[in-house]
């Protein structure tokens, strides 16, 4: 009976591991943590994580949990799971929370953000962390169509047809756009995001700020639950979970 | 008898790199630089660089230059070579210069940046270009450490004893700390830089920052002509050579 629940969150860079979720092949997030845990605790233990991140997604505050035998105090467990995890992974912060705490089923907020470089030529030190667009696009009309995305909404429209949730209504809190220089940072909050949402939802307003389309057609291809009415999914490597808040 | 002298500034990520000297084994900047010269235009070039940089240091105005007979307009350099060359490198700036123009012998400044995070935990996402040290440092004394480097010197207590180079006698323009939360930026230029002369002085202004040693140590460091009286050398991936001006 495992007598400590122990929480973590855990940057990386998805570069190189295909998703968070363990898979056969391992080289997953969650296989080198369950690994390294095993390593330092003899315990082999099951992590739970606050949602999946896809293969080449970012994380800055993806959150986990795992219940545990080993008497290492909670605030050790960021050094000693850092000291054995490979670079691109780093947990910034460890505590021990109640037995019923689960990452993922008590997750209230998450915050995604994806970063367009819309320079030249790509920034060679963040090109593992921003698509590269060289192209004009119209800023205030993408912020016009985020402000359509708040709120409760079947987002079916935005929504990779492979998943497997049957519910498709998500909550969105807020979604904005932030520009430095010629980078363009877009933030979106919601209680839980569809398989690909976020990268549908920039598709589309890349869309929006070549002049594809207009923001106020946001609400209509969100009432329209149609894949097809949406823009397409811009690549893994923009995008990052950047907090989950409980 | 070529007929065109391209430059190039050219950024890059040094981590997965021998430096940037062509080396029997390749896998370095320049062979690599070469051989995406040769594909495009079908002509085996030298190239010159401003300078070399040691394996893991990295580039953001590393300048070059090659001579070369091929039709290809100088403004067309840059795109046929990015599409070319591996993501870590990037060409950002190409022109023509006049046929005597040598980016070695021409370099009038170089400015380079290393990079401290004194955070708990490092960046994930910037740790191929920080120097992680958990720690401390008193940026008020390393500044003004810094200040007694300004000025024409022997640094060979700041060289590598392996050097080559007989005269060690240099000229800095200007040394100087930036701190943006707990990442700490070292910017020093002069009229070129010794082997590891950059890693050895900001692992002597850490010694300061430790008060191991006083900011009024570095003039008789300076005149002791002795590698040992300096710190230690710093590792080479918080190094990016910033810029080089003609």
């Amino acid at each position: 009976m495992p007598v400590k629940n122990i929480r973590l969150v855990v940057s990386y860079d998805g570069t190189d591991y295909f998703g968070f979720q363990s898979q056969p092949g391992g080289n997953t997030i969650q296989d080198i943590l369950e690994k390294a845990i095993l390593r330092v605790s003899g315990e082999k233990v099951a992590i739970t994580g606050s949602g999946r991140t896809d293969a080449g997604v970012h994380s800055w505050g993806q959150t986990i949990n795992f219940q545990i035998n080993s008497p290492i105090p909670a605030e050790k467990w960021r050094l000693v799971l850092n000291t054995r995890l490979p670079e691109s992974i780093v947990v910034r912060h460890a505590d021990e929370v109640p037995l019923a705490f689960n990452a993922r089923k008590d997750a209230k907020r998450k915050t995604y953000l994806y970063q367009i470089q819309t320079n030249k030529v790509p920034n060679v030190f963040q090109r593992r962390f921003q698509f590269h667009q060289y192209r004009t696009l119209d800023l205030p009309r993408m912020m016009e169509a985020a402000s359509h995305l708040s709120g409760t909404h079947d987002f079916t429209s935005f929504c990779a047809p492979k998943t497997t949730k049957e519910n498709k209504v998500r909550t969105v809190y807020n979604a904005w756009w932030e520009q430095e220089e010629n980078l363009l940072k877009f933030y979106i909050q919601g209680s839980g995001f569809l398989y690909n949402m976020v990268r549908i939802i920039v598709g589309t307003l890349i869309e929006v700020g070549e002049g594809k389309t207009n923001p106020d057609e946001i609400p209509a291809i969100l009432a329209g639950c149609d894949r097809s009415l949406a823009g397409p999914t811009v690549p893994p490597h923009g995008l990052t979970l950047w907090e989950v808040n409980y």
